[in-house]
């Protein structure tokens, strides 16, 4: 097969920076490009390898990296490989990425786009309807062998006519809403500028669409003006009781403010997949009924894998060949 | 208050056989029926207490009863007080009352009607999610804190462009299907005629329907057409990549068959909020991280509780004032 097609085009030269978890996913990459793999380097650390590419006769001229932030793309980074001109990351979320530092040395940024969009908004939907309806805290019950001693677990509450506001009704927020909607939920939502093709009620502050919801859905990306979006005085905006679900970025929310109303009853539950220091979620919250923890899998299935995979393969092959990116992030716009 | 109202008539004699779980129910029964209370009464065991409520110089004209089938409306039972036209159930299933033995002395049936539909279809997607996705899984490794030291948890699946197969179209499988097109589903049925007025394909029996579907959603009332009507073969159809979602009844499903399939592998996992002896599930699913499990709580949100009080309200009303119930059970349909 590969003899037939010939090697990958030696000006097809990509830097690799995530982790070897899908074999598949390498593959398609190595049958079209010249892979740097840095995970499968023997030329650790980071700062020796990405050194040792940019001096060989063809540097690589674009960079996949992974979403979860591991290696940062900063000023240095760009630096230290200055032939880079295309970062594709592997997520929704580029908050990892300097994008100012990647506008003023004109390279193009690519994410994931509306790749996991469908998934994210399935799970945020999931913890949503478990933390209402109580389904995470059921099944402990159930499997402590509760249900014959103690006969019934306490009711949860209707999902229908809910006043679900969303943070940020980007490509993962609309697909939130629409599902919602099914479900007889009530949806507002804030975002930077209102967006004149729905019909939900918008507000333009995080805080008052607080006041007016039951449930706070957090999707948005997380930047300087999205961090901490959901502090105190969100949180008590939300009032006892209210429930926040976040999908977006851990640092949406003042996790320490969220734990501390949970502990004193002030919001009344939460659905988190995203978490301040990951890997990992804080102890205070694994005695709690009313909180639902996911170990930040919103994206993650077997389809969205392999749909991520062709999404990938395409942003560079347009990136190389001078076409447009199918998913650009420049120009950097601050909220979905 | 009450003195203001005069008591409640006498003629509108109602017997109570639900235990005291809900306050405010009881007390709008008082509030305009004379009722005699099982649960409050000291007349135990049942039969003492339904021959002393039959030979009352007012016997009751009506009997409300629990859903879960504590005390089966049978022969025996309807023999024991022949004053008795009216059963008011409070559940939509009504596996647990002889309707022919109702039919045949002038007994009227009316059950719950659509009060749960929407509660019970949100559990059910509930479920859905839950299981394809991971999540009560994906919760037990955050809350053992196997997040930091094991990274990763296994990949869920894809909902979007699952087919389920939803067996029982009525208020609740309407109602499921409705949540599950916005889920990007494709929805298929099988019921005991097909209903013009929906989209879905139409499936005459339920393994047809398992052989075309990913996901089998049990939501069909229990009788003697519908008792196992999951069972071995079907499980067979719907093979190792499907998944059983319950929210019927126990017995809709092979249980015994059930438990095997899953422990050899033959079927991808399943979603419970019913089982064939409640309370209680089988202790082989306990250590199954494919299957959720719920206490029979797809019908407890606290505004479904004060739904139903107002629906039984009215039903009772409608009947001791000779007219139509609300919500008739009767003519007896086996299948929804």
């Amino acid at each position: 097969m590969m003899a037939s097609r010939g090697e990958p085009p030696a000006t097809k030269v990509v830097l690799l920076l995530v982790p070897h978890k899908d074999a598949s996913f390498h593959a398609a990459l190595r049958e079209r490009f010249r892979v740097l793999d840095f995970f499968a380097s023997e030329c650790s650390p980071l700062p020796a390898f990405l050194g040792a590419a940019a001096a060989a006769p063809e540097p690589p001229r674009a960079a996949i990296v992974v979403g979860a932030g591991l290696i940062p793309v900063d000023a240095a980074f760009l630096d230290a490989v200055p032939s880079l001109r295309c970062v594709m990351c592997l997520a929704a979320g580029v908050d990892f990425i300097d994008l100012d530092e990647c506008a003023r040395r004109g390279v193009v940024v690519a994410n994931s786009g509306s790749v996991f969009s469908a998934d994210v908004a399935d799970h945020a939907v999931g913890l949503l309807i478990d933390v209402l309806r109580r389904v995470s805290a059921a099944e402990r019950f159930v499997r402590r062998g509760l249900w014959p001693v103690q006969g019934g677990h306490p009711l949860g509450s209707k999902i229908g006519g809910r006043r679900v506001g969303i943070i940020g009704l980007g490509n993962i927020g609309s697909q939130i809403a629409k599902r919602l909607q099914a479900l007889g939920c009530i949806v507002c939502y804030n975002s930077r500028t209102p967006k004149d093709s729905v019909p939900y009620r918008y507000f333009t502050n995080v805080h008052d669409l607080a006041v007016e919801s039951d449930v706070l859905v957090v999707a948005c990306a997380l930047n300087k003006a999205t961090r901490h979006i959901v502090g105190k005085d969100v949180l008590e905006a939300l009032g006892k009781d209210g429930v926040v679900v976040n999908i977006g970025r851990g640092a949406n929310v003042d996790q320490a403010e969220l734990v501390r109303a949970l502990k004193e009853g002030r919001i009344a539950g939460a659905g988190l997949d995203v978490f301040e220091n990951e890997p990992g979620a804080p102890g205070e919250l694994f005695c709690m009924d009313n909180v639902v923890m996911t170990p930040h899998v919103a994206v993650f299935t077997a389809e969205s894998m392999s749909d991520l995979r062709d999404h990938v393969v395409a942003n560079l092959e347009a990136f190389f060949s001078g076409q447009p990116l199918l998913t650009p992030v420049l120009p950097h716009s601050p909220v979905n």
